[in-house]
């Protein structure tokens, strides 16, 4: 039934056992015996199917793949065999049958909530358990030649978007209107619907429309810039805003395929811009350029940040870079993948060595108080011998 | 500068200042002395704000409003007052010096990640941290007359999209067409982006479009109907199969406005229906009338859902409602606010009373295996003499 639905590409078997065993692996340098799997996300990534179940992963044994439904959902898409239950709590006696409660027990503490930790704690007898997270993270940091093919699936829904956004932006139209009809023209080309950020209160849109003033408003999440939204409930992306000439309005589109996030900016003018903008805008595609000239393989985070900042410097726009005053954020990137706020983080701090397969948004963007924001995000896939752009869609302004 | 950009009706004053004495109220009951309120819509319904920030209640002081950022967006939204930080390791020497840290502390222990409530002990000093959810819950439950008016303007957005969907529902066309131009719809009426639904792995999309066999697909969540969507990553949500006549089609759609929550299904169809559509179509009005009929402040939810229940059974359509085989879900209602998964639940089981201003979605639907689904959702306010519905927006089957 599912398949006449035609419910998209499925994650190859050999790379689900292949996730599997790189697990096994880092759990058992870490002295983790035994991995129990809860969050959706990774579960997916883990397993090739999103249906309520459970992973349990340990060194010597398993994978054992409980799932509580769908049943037939979860066995049309995982290559896994599949140990169905009515009810978490049936697991400790087969995990115990098995010979897999022993050793130090490792869950996802980073986003278990209290009460659930506590659950299964009780459930699976253990007083403690650590965090799995960081390995499930640093594997997920390396994306394989199947993931990169969805990113870059991903990345033609952005590339859409961008060319509909040249066709549709209007003079005295509000910004929710634009994002109305760009978020329309995503989904109708694919796109999965919403996507994902992790952690407690991490929330985010699809469609972001920031034009003069509510480019500069400061957000309360770590973003240079959120918009204003429509409602101080969601204080974040499109507001009823209305294009004036003269301004850039920036489009900040996250593109989404079979559970993998891309996520680019352009500006679009109708008019001429003021020097400030036209300068912020042209240093933005420099920094690029540059980054493009010396990132790859081997290179350090901390390096391609620090190079971008002394740009900024130099031009006398540091500033505004990245947000002004309280706005002010501390990076120019961000990991891709399943998830919007994934490693590398390209930061002052984050001292993290480029591998082949990392994919990460690179925004370098400018902020002028009581006036606006400019600036350009491209998403780059770190090669062995430099970066490769995700998409090819044009960085110039756009002029309507 | 916000002011300029008209980001919604505030909460008033006086129902920040109620809402929180009403919790230290429940908090004296409960032997809780201070409550550290961290996830953000708990935050929003306390502040009035949704900016990054903290917020401590003592049973005999505070409450102390605690922002990181936005300090300028919150302090235009809340009527308290605010207590800048830095960063949160500042608030336990102000908590400290107020006197405040003392007696038993309550945190959200439902939503709160297992690292960041451990972060939070060390912040605080305290060993043990009960859980203050089920207070906040309970007071959420019970809507003030702001937050009716809210949920009423989210349920005119609902209205409109039901009435859209008349005009652009076309034969031939994918269910994700159709989701597009509604979800264009909403958004250009108001809708404020997406939903909330609280807990792990809790997803939701604004727009569900069930239509034949794609309204059968058993979900891995707690819902009915949840369509196939277009991916296995985002296992939801419409996908491209495409409209057929004589076969309903359902729209699921959630309004949202200025953080509150509507949810209503409607059924359109081209051309004549079979008689088992009908006949579940008919028997769900009818379900929703007889609720009308007798369900007020003092019935028992279980009451409701044993009613319809027997109702269905009557009719010989107890297999298909609610779901059938693995994807039977054991209620008819669930609470709706600023998320979408309030208190009530309409189940078998939950023995709550119903209560003036209480605010929940009623949804008998009708899962026929291999064939589609049929069924209606509304929407009402508990009231002492009955059920006020949400919206005007009629009931009846659509043909297009």
């Amino acid at each position: 039934m599912l398949k006449s639905l035609n419910v998209g590409e499925l994650t190859p078997k050999e790379e689900i056992h292949a996730r599997i065993n790189k697990l096994k692996a880092k759990m058992e340098e870490q002295g983790i015996a035994l991995a129990i799997i809860l969050q959706n996300v990774d579960l997916f990534y883990f397993t090739g199917t999103l249906q309520k179940g459970v992973l349990a992963v340990s060194v010597d044994k398993g994978p054992v793949f409980f799932v509580e439904k769908s049943l037939q959902r979860a066995a049309a898409e995982t290559p896994l065999e599949i140990t169905p239950i009515k009810r978490d709590k049936d697991i400790k006696d087969i995990l115990s049958g098995l010979g897999m409660l022993k050793g130090r027990c490792g869950m996802e503490l980073d986003v278990l909530p209290v009460l659930v930790f506590e659950r299964w704690k009780g459930i699976l007898g253990y007083d403690n358990i650590v965090d799995v997270w960081p390995l499930i993270r640093d594997l997920r940091l390396i994306k394989s030649p199947f993931e990169i093919r969805q990113i870059k699936r991903s990345g033609e829904i952005v590339t859409q978007v961008f060319k509909r956004a040249k066709e549709v932006i209007r003079e005295g139209m509000r910004e929710v209107d634009i994002a109305a009809l760009l978020e329309s023209e995503g989904r109708v080309h694919g796109h999965q619907g919403f996507l994902r950020m992790r952690g407690l209160n991490q929330e985010m849109m699809n469609v972001y429309i920031a034009h003069g003033l509510s480019g500069t408003v400061v957000s309360g999440a770590d973003v240079p810039i959120s918009g204003a939204g429509v409602t101080h409930a969601i204080p974040q992306g499109p507001s009823e805003n209305r294009v004036q000439r003269g301004i850039p309005l920036l489009v900040d589109y996250g593109g989404g395929y079979n559970g993998y996030i891309t996520d680019e900016t352009r500006a679009f003018t109708i008019g001429e811009l003021k020097d400030i903008y036209l300068k912020g805008h042209e240093v933005a595609r420099e920094i690029i350029e540059e980054t493009m000239d010396f990132a790859k393989e081997g290179i350090v985070g901390t390096e391609v940040f620090t190079k971008a900042f002394l740009r900024t410097k130099r031009e006398g726009l540091d500033e505004y870079f990245m947000g002004y005053g309280e706005g002010k954020v501390s990076f120019i990137g961000h990991g891709l993948g399943l998830e919007i706020n994934e490693l590398p983080v390209i930061t002052p701090r984050h001292e993290i060595v480029l591998q082949e397969g990392m994919v990460f948004a690179f925004e370098p963007k400018f902020i002028i108080p009581g006036e606006g924001s400019v600036g350009i995000e491209v998403d780059f896939i770190v090669r062995k011998d430099g970066l490769e752009r995700v998409t090819d869609s044009p960085i110039n302004i756009v002029y309507l």
